[in-house]
């Protein structure tokens, strides 16, 4: 299958050469969040179930997890530049039959999909708060909308997870742990209860700083598994073994 | 100073020898979850204010952070029993004069100690429901009371805690994760808000087991800060270095 690369477009390979995405310096790439969110990834029964990635920009965690999901992934993104790069990826793959990408504000989903239809959600979403950084203005609005919660907030993310999903139906998202419990709060808020999280430290003896969760729609208040800890470097800066595995699809 | 031991009783040393605590098989003794929680708190100013300890055991907690703190220490204990050991082992310590134990519920804690007037509050609390073990009713009563939300429960202790600071002033407590949710859901209601986290592993490759929380009295919902994971043993069962350190007050 031959797709139209847009000037400035490449394409990177992961899991092997197993899938090809298209990527851009002008828009924002996926990055090692969504390596490890897609890999954090759970499916029950073999993921036969519908699969929906709120925010899902150049279509990364949908096509990181197509091979490990029988059913159906929708893709929704508010920004037409990615969804348009997302739907060439998903044709590179010849994943036209499995993944699905809309070009829409999320808000606008159930258009597109019924409520309380989907087995799982996931998400990568903006890690800063509007009122956090300055910097965003400095941004292109590519990267700002990708990072900044110009589009979708945490309460936007959880709420519309929350509705999309089937009851026990699993959300899971990759964030940022400073903000864990701004996250917490608004997932109890959207009846979504963490079973499993992760915590990703970027070398020996530092903090985390990212965190990866599986919480479940009407699930239990109590019973959370904190995963090991996974470190990204070593302390010489080379990647664990572990990260490399991951990225080749060895594990 | 001579102080006298109780028929099963013994002395157990901490930080080589400098700290002396009475312990006996018939009540519960302190655990590795005390060392590192004592190990975790980082007295501001250093320690001049009033520091509480809730539910106070043997005086353990209060007699490990001794050292590094300048003010006084109040323990509560309900236990009649184990409220005795503890002021034997603070006069064998020599510590009278800076550490107090007081033998009641944290309930009546105020009859002692003024609203907003502690600099810090520490708490070992009991980590499991009521409802979650029918083993309880099979246990001595000192342990019992010591490992089941009988007495007191999280609500209790970070609503006793929050009363008890000063605004800005910090509640430490150790717990497990796998009641994570409930611990923030506890500590947002009581407008405590978790500013360091550090999850305790029992070996490499294994999830959490313990969770070291330092919560700020209307502190900010963001910035929390995951500490680098610690890990307890060896993947051949022996006591990383970093453990062993921190028992003889090495670090």
């Amino acid at each position: 299958m031959q797709v139209t690369l847009q000037t400035g477009e490449r394409i990177n390979t992961m899991y092997g050469d197993q899938i090809k995405i298209i990527q851009s310096n002008e828009v924002f790439s996926f990055s090692i969040d969504a390596v490890l969110l897609a890999h954090f990834i759970e499916p029950r029964k073999g993921g036969r179930g519908l699969t929906v990635d709120l925010g899902t920009g150049n279509g990364a965690i949908a096509l990181f997890i197509a091979h490990k999901v029988v059913g159906q992934i929708v893709g929704v993104e508010i920004q037409a530049r990615l969804a348009d790069m997302a739907t060439r990826s998903v044709k590179l793959n010849k994943l036209d039959d499995k993944i699905t990408i809309i070009n829409d504000d999320m808000r606008n989903i159930f258009s597109n999909v019924q409520p309380g239809k989907a087995e799982m959600v996931v998400a990568n979403p903006p890690y800063f708060r509007i009122d956090s950084q300055q910097t965003v203005l400095k941004e292109n609005p590519y990267y700002a909308i990708a990072r900044h919660e110009l589009k979708a907030d945490l309460a936007l993310v959880t709420q519309t997870a929350n509705k999309l999903l089937k009851n026990k139906g699993h959300f899971y998202m990759v964030h940022r742990p400073d903000r864990l419990f701004e996250i917490l709060a608004a997932l109890q808020r959207a009846h979504l209860y963490p079973k499993r999280l992760q915590f990703i430290y970027p070398k020996p003896a530092s903090e985390a700083n990212m965190v990866l969760i599986d919480a479940i729609k009407d699930g239990d208040s109590t019973g959370a598994r904190i995963l090991p800890p996974l470190t990204i470097h070593e302390k010489d800066g080379q990647y664990q073994q572990a990260i490399l595995d991951i990225y080749q699809g060895r594990q």
